[in-house]
């Protein structure tokens, strides 16, 4: 019992479903990714076709409870509805949390109003502000937070980062020693243990230093924008839109969109790790000029395929 | 120019583009096909995903004037307003009439209203009423009427037909005589043609009969159902819903649904030449069986799948 909560796998990865922007290509789909974090799955935007994509990468469907939608323009949530119905046709019954922009359950209602449906299951919807960064999820070792994105419609990026991770209790001590199932989280907090004969073991000498906690965010629709900089300062990795080339600059401020230079230069500001950059435009059949320009600004930088997956940090 | 007119090609094809009932499955979208019939393109139900499929199918989504929607099961409209807004982020300019249940139309404007687009091109959405049958879609060459199904939710079936087809004239008379260009159109409705030098042609002999006009019947989702078999009678196609085998022939009818064997039951009835089945429940992943117990009964009978074009009647 001590081995496995001492040793668990901590997964944290990022898997591409839909790495286009506002039209999907053949090879494609609107945007949509899925993070499972610490074996927690969270679903980040829903583009139509999102539960095909789901289906394709054989990710099981039904252990996604929590659904985070950074605005309302339809690339990012026209698949949610179908995704919530085919929920309902599988015979869920657990709970399923949105985080969306207040105006999204108005459309889900009306659409399941319209076609007599009932879900099987509860929906909770929790309101996104895209004018202030709050926290909007938390559980025993994960957390989630909004930052504001720049877009023509209430935008939000999303953090989702560990908690400071507990020590590791070395393993020959617990192979020599009875140690109550009480005083686990106590050493792994930190404390000193006394044995049942006095024996006093420092902390330092029984434990092993945690793994750094990780983080990923993600920053999909925005404009250049430095202000978000603060809140994805040393992430392990990025998601930021490119949905345009340099020579398109002008059409992407206009839009409120970002390019590929614009999202490394995000990138190296805020001294992250790794970048990954999608959300292209449905224009650019060959992306190798796209990465050219990223790449130049930003070397550790990758370009997001449907169905790709990227570890966030190095302890997996 | 006359050559033209007398000889033109007159297309007539279904192509399924989803043939899954209400989730999709790895290989069958959910329900939507492409009726293209002497030109022009008809789009019948928009199941999440449409847009994809159209793009996959190489169909030039453009050519799409008219988009006829059965019910508002969210598996026959979720892909309608995604292919909208491909539309309109296409640069369309030109009308597109929506034939469909009027609640459509709330839900797609709350959805563009919160996204604030404004689509640059004009819908015209027409209400269909599913407790008649009326003619909703009329042109020079075809028709397309409503036929009411019984479903869960209001549902209609759509017939889409030819007008009865002119004669053609034949060949050598034109070449040999000097015929006015306004003669033309009444010589095809049956007129005799008197030259200048006062020789009567009698109509018979300077003409020769059009081909038969042909039809297609569009009938998911329903209950078995013979009410509308005096819709479809010696249609040369029929599309009917075979949702489930026949031992879920009670769960068939509780969802207002059908079996493979009333499908067939109903082609028979209406004396058609084909019938294609599809909108197949997820839980059949071989369909042998189940096209088995349709063509004991109906030995025309085809099966939906994804990307096939079925000609309507033998004049292609």
């Amino acid at each position: 019992m001590f081995f496995i909560l001492n040793f668990e796998i901590m997964t944290f990865t990022v898997t591409i479903l839909g790495s286009s922007s506002a039209t999907p290509t053949s090879h494609r789909n609107p945007t949509s990714l899925l993070v499972n974090m610490n074996h927690k799955y969270f679903l980040v935007d829903c583009g139509e076709g999102t539960q095909m994509q789901l289906r394709r990468y054989k990710i099981k469907i039904q252990k996604i409870k929590h659904i985070f939608i950074s605005h309302l323009h339809g690339d990012h949530f026209f698949g949610l509805i179908g995704l919530m119905s085919t929920f309902h046709l599988l015979g869920r019954d657990e709970e399923l949390h949105i985080y969306a922009n207040p105006d999204l359950q108005q459309i889900i209602d009306l659409q399941l109003k319209v076609s007599l449906t009932e879900l099987a299951y509860p929906v909770i919807y929790h309101p996104t502000n895209a004018g202030k960064s709050e926290v909007i999820y938390e559980d025993d070792k994960n957390l989630v937070k909004t930052f504001p994105l720049i877009h023509t419609v209430p935008t939000t990026g999303f953090l989702f980062y560990e908690k400071t991770r507990l020590r590791k209790i070395k393993k020959d001590f617990l192979h020599k020693e009875e140690v109550p199932f009480d005083m686990i989280p106590k050493i792994k907090s930190g404390a000193d243990f006394i044995s049942e004969d006095g024996k006093i073991f420092k902390n330092e000498e029984i434990t092993i230093s945690p793994p750094l906690p990780r983080s990923f965010a993600y920053c999909s629709d925005t404009a250049y924008n430095e202000s978000m900089i603060e809140h994805i300062t040393n992430s392990d990795l990025i998601y930021h839109e490119a949905t345009f080339m340099e020579d398109m600059k002008a059409v992407a401020a206009e839009k409120q969109h970002s390019t590929a230079a614009q999202a490394a230069e995000i990138a190296k500001q805020a001294k992250v790790d790794k970048l990954i950059i999608g959300h292209f435009s449905a224009r650019y059949k060959e992306l190798d000029k796209l990465y050219a320009e990223a790449t130049a600004i930003f070397p550790e930088t990758l370009l997001a395929n449907d169905g790709e997956v990227f570890k966030v940090g190095g302890y997996q």
